[in-house]
């Protein structure tokens, strides 16, 4: 009785049919009738799944708002707290364990007797990416459900985390071999380097490539985690020659099947890491998928020498652009703009080669060709720009920061990870979703094996960065500048 | 910092060890150094293994005591909740989360490391049957550390709880091609009636037996709980027909192996679980694999009208000794005992059986013989004390109760699962080991299977037990006893 | 020694390295060199893998007639045969069997040897696929290589025959969940009715379909066989219906999945078959493939009560315009053509609805528009041709004999296995294939399975062939045209 | 019609049965009723099994006599052969081919038949046991049906021997966690060193050993050939040291299990090899898996440099008994044995021990005492037999010949599969079996792979024996004997 919320006020008659549901759930499960809090928690589920977003809006807000924690019990074991600590530690604990299990939320149970369900560990996963959504979408200050919502997001993701813990998690290698529909998602769930088709597919698990998925036992037939990853004889400097090229020589056998020699591979090129499910933001896989897969490649080939991602630069242009619109601001303010991003001969360079920019600065031409991503067409610009954007991308990628971490949330996981900033590549992913990320630019991190637990450990606790001369000397290039363009 | 405990006074050695590798695992996770963390906790477990017992005690209250909550940052937040809760819900419910996340122990940071390990599940369970056994063994008042091992055991409940989550187990039959080491475990672990050798390891996989195991993904190769069914035409009513012999009759197929003829089959009975894990103990799974397996049978036999249990009755013997003592006792006290257990005419029958008792009491020459045994192998007493012994059964099953539910804890299982007390068996189990448990007599629970729900849930609220005629007639037939003896 | 061959007068350099590899093969295997041989036999299959058409023509002529039995030998066995007779049976026995050891061609050892590799069977089937093609090709009276290389075929085509027998073929369902290899060769294998885009594809292995396929240990991932059928509620009259729609009435599940409603189906249709190796031409599987799936089938669904396929025609519009040409050649040579091919009236109404067709016949006009299959589109050919192009159909198929059985390969197919002819069905297949092969109609052949064996005795000993009462109708009506057309 | 024998004159009723049943599949054959005809194989098959030893020879006996070969046609085509040769090439083929399909007995279709069931190849693989088990105890000269048998087990040979070419072989590792059914079953076969126990089993099977076996796609669940593997860091000299040991040094993990240290390993002995179906006598297949199983483990451990048996070497205390009796034999027909077995320093050494021999001679003592292997307990003798039975040991097996290939047939296998005869070990394998087949000795066959080839071709083909010098100076100690007992 005491599970059983009464339904507040004027409540709407989904919330009603809501508040039935999970009341029947929770008085089946108190009374441990499995069965029939097995078959409510299936029909809840199915309920939940036809409904139209707004009406799981209003689902979602009643499940945080009515089947929460209660308040007053709460306060009230608080307040006898101190009382108990008087009497001794064995109150003190017992009255501690009463209140941690009175900051249980109800919701809870009901998310445990779906999580008995097959398919229930997705439902949940699906949810809270329900959840998420609406909070991105509804948050403001105004809208007095958000912070239930957030308590219930914490929630799931507790329970969620201790559910996808990695020793849960199964290392998959993903070939032509596999079953299509894993194969299938595979290909719909790249984002980075979208797979056109189904020989795009096929070379990307074929000879010199390897596609390794976490998965995990309650969500069969779904990669929850995807890293591909290219055998070469070098540090790749450009995403087609991995995604549009067979890669290394190979031998081909008697029935014409293409064959790996293993000798001529010697580095390893994660050059695409995705999660698929929104519901587990916040829950790190990656990083324990990349470590599992440089151990899988280690025992496979022991010379691989090199590991290193190829990875986008997401936000760069986005910023460079603001840089530029800043600097025209305070250009136009009068103000002496603190940094300047080109130095004269660079512009004056470049306004030579674009010709007429009529009343332009050239600042504004140059912004207006990264833009349009028009520059990539030229003849000259690529060679023009190539230094300046070059230098400012190392800028972006090293001095920017967030809270002490690096700004960018690529080289940040990378770094986290313990990975060396080691080369920015020039003309390195030229199509359009290229040019818009990074003006064509991507760049790699090394993971050397033997130094990432330092790497890492100086990184998070003293926000330092290890790069390589070639990104030291970018970075160092940007200082100059205002020296260089007052000669 | 804040995590590194500073060892306390005069610790031991060991204690001083303990603590630097849970602390630099717990350091290591704040740095998020995965594969550090993922080193220092295989280092732990390692160590803990090969620990002598006093050792692992002395390691599990260190763990417990040193590496639980902060109480004065509980206290603290506690005494901010009315205050919080006047700032209103958002501030309220924020903290309520900094509380809950103030009660969750330091130790469950490594847990989660060793739950990332392979084996790590498997190493938290059996840690927990440490604590348990060291609970069961030092549970003096006196001790001041138990609340601290309290607190850590149901802490680890928990957290395997969701681990062990009904969803996460998978549902296998074992046969006699199964693995090798998997029926060398179900042969090991099953307590309830021995297999002796592989012959009949190899009848209770074979032609008319089901042996279903739950495992878990993150215990491979090991059976966490197993249930052993035999396909029948009738609800057996004798252990022996079941694990002795080779079951209905079996057509053989032209290489010599035998077939079931599954028009032959209408009852499966069930006439062992075992759980396997001591250290699940508390989380229940028995239930949940006989509902799978119920629903498994289902769908392989359509004709299959019965189930039911054919189950021990362990404590009986233990029970009856104890009344017939409280019963001499009362006597000789010069009190007239509640309730007679035996009706004048039994008594007179027994003592003119077994001849000369001296100077005893009939009722000592019975427990005597009940002690021993030694009734079972006499010509004329086992039909003598049938009634009596059944009718005493029928009282200890269905009278005797426990905080309102059934004492005997394996009535107490099945009646919680919906199933019906059927029927009492004389001379159901003539081992050594059912005669010293219940004289020699087990029972069929029936699970009719559109009434579990209703059963389980009257049991459950209102205490009551849903029974057969032939119990009722036996619980009925000790009401009277003392009218008729005293005739 | 006695097996290596003496090159021949001018042997070309190729037949020169031949004979070296084989008789170094035969060599090794004399010796019971089996590692030896194995090496040698896998070298001989990288060399004739690389060798140009032409090269393997000079190649497989070598073999055949280099490497087949001594004729000298068989001879003298065989002249000795009368005389062991005399001396008795055990002498007889044994004089047969040297003479059958005579008789087996030396490149046996080769293929045997080659039998052991991988992929060593999947060689020798694409060798005999070989040879039939050149048979094909230069199957000229005046090639004396021709009776050695038909020696040659046969053989391979007894050795493999025992290697695919049936009790070594495996069934397996196809399914979207199977590895995609696979899935990519039963799409590429399909020839029936082609599977343009992997959407098709996974129509067809989805809900109310099933994909079977033999499958041989010695050939893995090759589906040697392939029959896609689909489940429905009634004979599909359409290859439509089946290929381009998602069949009966799905429920979707939770999570979006297609489910079957096995209650709404009581018909199987197979709707195509492929054979895919073109080495294993003569050796019947589809037939037992057939029989394998309807055991299979009625083992999932003991409600289907229908099987049958829906056919196609190959040959009937290549029929129809060589009795139309003969018609007018014997019309134009002034004979009395035996047989009308349609009616006075039909025709009329043709040319009516044609309108000028300058001076042509009708019938040529007809034959224009059967040839260009523009009838098609047209708005009232389609109903004028549908009773005589359905009537000479039916003639077609059940009239027409080789050798006593019926001219059409898939009517012969389907009869030999027992079938019924059971519908002809009108625009049943509009695609340009369709229409070029049959006028775009097709037939369903009825599997009533307690008769298949009766019927299939019936057709191969007497050729009857059983028929539905439409298809006798049809045909009956072909007989009447004279009579009809002189009205 | 031509295919249905009449019965012949006096059949018995089960001859008759034989011969409608054998007619039936004939008869379905050639209509092709395939179904019918698989109908009819089975009941025969069931019928067969069903029969007592003496009904099955009755039958079998009906099947080589009635339904082979008719001798009369392939009389007429072998006479038409000669002129088949005269008038061309391909009318001689043709010919041929048609002398060929004659000579095709009739029981061959049956056995095809047969071959399509399921288990249909296991029931002739034992069906040829019982042909090879009834010519061994029936095999008089004046049987006229043996030379049917003979030319019926002959062609079941010949069948079987191409379904199990290698090629259709599959290689397994057998391991404590492979099915219990298949363990089980390669317990049973074990006849080299009978497994006593499960853990003898565990122990064969567990860490530094490796069990592999040829499976058989049509026969599941059955090793047909089984090799005992023990990874070693020294070639064995004793049988004990690898069946009762548990091996090189082991690290145990945390949750106590044994783990193999690949680096202790350097040679890989194979024990014992068993080829455990009667019906494939005569279709080598131990020497494929050997050289399988070395791949096998060349590729798991590179550095195991050594490969070689500890094998038995049976029948050499038959063989000295025999010796030593027909030395006692010629000596008392006062012949001069033309080899001692002993020098005169030996026989006294050994009289001088064993004390009273009465009126016996020293060489009928030793013969006793060998006879009985009391030998093997006494204090002294093993040390003073051991010169002169390792000395006639390697005499027996390397001199010894028949066909001029080793008598020995353990030594003819592996000197066939090109190994070297290493080291005779003294006392290497004292149990009882060993005892009474070789006086306890056992020998290394070593392959040193480079050479096995060469070894072997040198062994078939020049009969010459490849021994280490131990083998050749035991073997030359022979020749001196005469001339120093003669001192």
């Amino acid at each position: 009785p005491t599970t059983i919320m009464s339904p507040s006020h004027s409540m709407s008659s989904l919330a009603v049919r809501a508040h039935e549901m999970l009341d029947s759930i929770l008085g089946a499960q108190e009374t441990s009738s499995t069965t029939v809090a097995d078959n409510q928690a299936r029909d809840l589920c199915h309920f939940y799944c036809n409904l139209i977003p707004e009406d799981k809006a209003v689902f979602l807000k009643t499940l945080a708002h009515d089947y929460g924690v209660d308040h007053n019990i709460i306060l009230q074991i608080a307040q006898n707290l101190s009382m108990a600590q008087e009497r001794g530690e064995g109150v003190l604990l017992k009255t501690e364990e009463r209140l941690k299990h009175a900051l249980v939320p109800k919701y809870n149970l009901v998310f445990t007797q779906i999580g008995h369900l097959n398919d229930g560990v997705k439902f949940l996963v699906d949810m809270r990416a329900d959840i998420l959504h609406l909070l991105n979408t509804t948050c403001h200050s105004t809208d007095q459900d958000n912070p239930y919502l957030k308590s219930l997001i914490n929630h799931l993701r507790d329970l969620i985390a201790i559910w996808f813990s990695v020793g849960f998690m199964t290392l998959e290698r993903v070939t032509w071999e596999s079953a299509c529909d894993v194969l299938q998602k595979i290909s719909e769930y790249e984002a980075v380097h979208p797979i056109r088709n189904w020989t795009d597919l096929k070379r990307r698990v074929g000879p010199y490539r390897r596609c390794y998925v976490f998965t995990h036992h309650s969500m069969p037939r779904e990669p929850v985690v995807v890293l591909h990853t290219a055998l070469t004889d070098e540090i790749s400097n450009s995403i087609q020659s991995i995604v549009s090229h067979p890669g290394l020589e190979q031998e081909s056998s008697v029935n014409g099947a293409r064959k790996e020699d293993p000798n001529s591979v010697n580095t390893a090129i994660f050059y695409s890491i995705t999660s698929t499910q929104k519901g587990l933001q916040g829950i790190e896989l990656g990083n324990y998928l990349i470590k599992r897969v440089v151990q899988e490649l280690q025992s496979e080939f022991s010379q691989i020498q090199q590991f290193a991602s190829l990875s986008p630069i997401p936000g760069f242009r986005e910023w460079l652009l603001l840089e530029m619109n800043r600097y025209l601001h305070a250009e136009a303010a009068g103000e002496y703009p603190e940094q300047k991003l080109f130095t004269g001969r660079e512009l004056q360079e470049i306004a030579d080669n674009v010709g007429d920019t009529r009343d332009k600065s050239t600042i504004e031409t140059i912004m207006k060709l990264i833009k349009t991503n028009n520059w990539a067409q030229s003849e000259f610009l690529p060679d023009l720009l190539k230094e300046p954007l070059m230098r400012l991308c190392a800028r972006y990628l090293y001095v920017e920061k967030r809270r002490g971490f690096a700004f960018n949330p690529v080289a940040n996981f990378h770094l986290r990870n313990g990975a060396v900033m080691w080369r920015l590549n020039w003309l390195a992913d030229t199509t359009t979703r290229g040019l818009s990320a990074s003006c064509g630019m991507m760049i790699n991190y090394c993971y050397f094996l033997e130094k990432t637990e330092e790497n890492s450990k100086v990184y998070m606790e003293k926000h330092h960065i290890e790069a390589s001369p070639q990104i030291l000397e970018l970075v160092k290039a940007n200082v100059g500048i205002e020296t260089k363009s007052h000669l």
